[in-house]
C-alpha cells in the first residue's frame, strides 16, 4: 500500500482502434466511484497477438506497482486477442461482450468480428463534411469573411477571448457544423443595435459570456498588463455584451463553468432540426 | 415494413450530459451488425423527469414508424430517469448498469448517482491544457511562427492540403498536444535537405502524405484549375515529399485512408512517453 490516503489504481483502456471511445466510457463510469485515484493508461491499435500479449504483461507489471489489481476496459471484438487480456489478474470489462447477448437475441444475428473493418464514426460522407466544416470555421474565425455567414449553420458571438474559437472548432470537428465566430468589439458594444454583419443572421446567432475575473486572467496571458487585459475593461466588456444579448432576447452560455464539449452539444440541440447536420 | 431490402431501425443515445460518449459507443458496437440501416438519434441533457418522459414518448412514436422497435443506449445513472426510458417498448441497454455489479463488488463501494456532478473528461487542469494547446496550434498553423517549435510536442509536415491542420487541431483539442504544422513548399521540395526551421526538431517531426488524385480533388476546391491544383503538380509534390521523408528516415502516414482521429491516436502513441500529455 502507498502512504496516500486515497489508493491509486490503474485503469487500462484497450482498443484495436484509437481507444478514444473506450477511454471516455471508462472515465465517465469510474468518475462515479470516488475515493480512488484512477490512473488511466490507453493502449490503442492492439490488433495482433503480439501486441495483446504485451498489454497483458503490462497490466500485470503495473498492477503489481499500485495498490490494487487494475481495472481493464476493452472494446476488443476478436476473441483471440481478448484471451490475452483476460489472462491477466485484473477486473476485465469488455464493452462489446456486455451487450452482445441482448443484441444478438434482439436482432437475430451475430456480429462481424473482423478487426478494424467497421468504424461507424468515420463513414466517408460524414467525415468529409466534418473536414469541410473545419475549413469553413477556420476561414471565418474571429470575424473574418462575414459575407460567408449565409453559409454558416451557426455564428457564435461574444467578447474577445471568451471561448468562441475552440467552441466553433469542436462544433466543426465533431458535429460537422459550419460554425463561424464574431468578436463583439468596442464598436459593437457601444452601438445600441446589432452590426449589419450579424443583423441578417439573428436566427443562427449563439451568444457566449464569461466571468470577468476569468476573462482578465486569460487576456493577461495574451497581452500582459495591457488596457485590453485590465479587470475594469473585462468587466465593462462583459457587462455591455450581456446588455446587448438582452436587447436581442438571447440567453448566452457562460464558458467559465461549461466545457467546449457541453456548449457544442447544447448548440447542436438548440439548432432547428432541419439544420442539424447528419454526421 | 418498408419496401427497402435493408430494414431501418432507430438507435436512441440518451444521456444526462452531451451524449458524445454513448453515441460513439453505440456506433462502434452496432457497426458490427450489418444489414441494418441504423438511424441514430442523440438525446442529450436528459436530466429531469419531464425530459425523460418526453424521450420515452419519442422512442415509442419513432419506433412505430420504422421497421422494428428501437435500440436505446443510455448512460443515465439516476434510477428515476431510467424508469421512463425502460417503460418504452425498446431494447434498452444501460452502459452504466452493465458494469455496475462487477465494479461495486471489486471496489467494495457504491457509485455516486448525483446528476451532472462528475464528468471525468473535463477536469479543470486537463481542460485548460487542451484550450492552451488549441491556441498554440492556431498560432503555429501553416508554417507560421516556426520560432515557437521548441515549445511544440509535435510538428506535422506534408504538402499543402494533405490534412495537417485538422490533424493538429484534433491533437490539441482531444489530447492537449501542442501540435504545430509546416507545409512543404516548393523551396523545401527542391532542397536536398530539411529546412533550418525543421532540422533542429527532427525528433518531433511527423510526416503526412496523400494520394495525388485525392489531393488534386481537394486543391481543385480551393483554387479551381490553377497550376497549384493540377494533377501533374500534385503528383510531383507528393513524389518529392515522399523522397524527402525517405531521406530523413521517416515513414509518413497516408491521410487518404486514415481518419484524423486515427492519425492523432497514432501520433500520440508514437510520442516518447515523457512528452505524452496527461489529460
Amino acid at each position: 500500500m502507498s502512504n496516500a490516503t486515497i489508493p491509486r489504481r490503474a485503469v487500462f483502456c484497450v482498443s484495436d482502434h484509437t481507444g478514444v471511445t473506450v477511454e471516455a466510457l471508462a472515465r465517465s463510469i469510474l468518475a462515479r466511484f470516488e475515493d480512488v485515484d484512477w490512473v488511466y493508461l490507453v493502449r490503442s491499435f492492439v490488433d495482433t497477438d503480439a501486441k495483446a500479449a504485451t498489454v497483458a504483461k503490462e497490466i500485470v507489471r503495473i498492477g503489481g506497482r499500485l495498490d490494487d489489481r487494475p481495472i481493464v476496459f476493452t472494446t476488443l471484438i476478436n476473441k483471440n486477442l481478448e484471451k490475452y487480456v483476460d489472462s491477466a489478474d485484473a477486473l476485465v470489462l469488455n464493452t462489446f461482450s456486455a451487450f452482445l447477448p441482448a443484441l444478438s437475441e434482439e436482432l437475430g444475428s451475430l456480429p462481424s468480428r473482423d478487426i478494424g473493418s467497421f468504424h461507424g464514426m468515420s463513414d466517408s460522407k460524414g467525415y468529409q463534411r466534418r473536414l469541410d466544416a473545419v475549413d469553413f470555421t477556420l476561414s471565418t474565425d474571429d470575424g473574418v469573411n462575414v459575407h460567408h455567414y449565409d453559409r454558416a449553420n451557426v455564428v457564435v458571438i461574444g467578447v474577445s477571448r471568451c471561448g468562441k474559437t475552440p467552441t466553433c472548432l469542436y462544433l466543426a470537428m465533431h458535429y460537422g457544423v459550419w460554425a463561424a465566430n464574431y468578436p463583439l468589439t468596442e464598436e459593437d458594444l457601444v452601438s445600441p443595435r446589432l452590426s449589419s454583419a450579424l443583423a441578417g443572421h439573428i436566427d443562427r446567432l449563439y451568444g457566449l459570456t464569461i466571468d470577468p475575473v476569468r476573462l482578465h486572467q486569460i487576456r493577461q496571458q495574451r497581452r500582459p498588463d495591457s488596457p485590453y487585459a485590465s479587470l475594469d475593461r473585462c468587466r465593462s466588456d462583459v457587462e455591455r455584451a450581456e446588455r446587448l444579448f438582452k436587447t436581442i432576447g438571447m440567453t448566452p452560455t457562460d464558458t467559465t463553468a461549461t466545457s467546449v464539449e457541453e456548449i457544442s452539444a447544447r448548440i447542436v440541440k438548440s439548432m432547428k432540426l432541419g439544420d442539424r447536420p447528419k454526421v
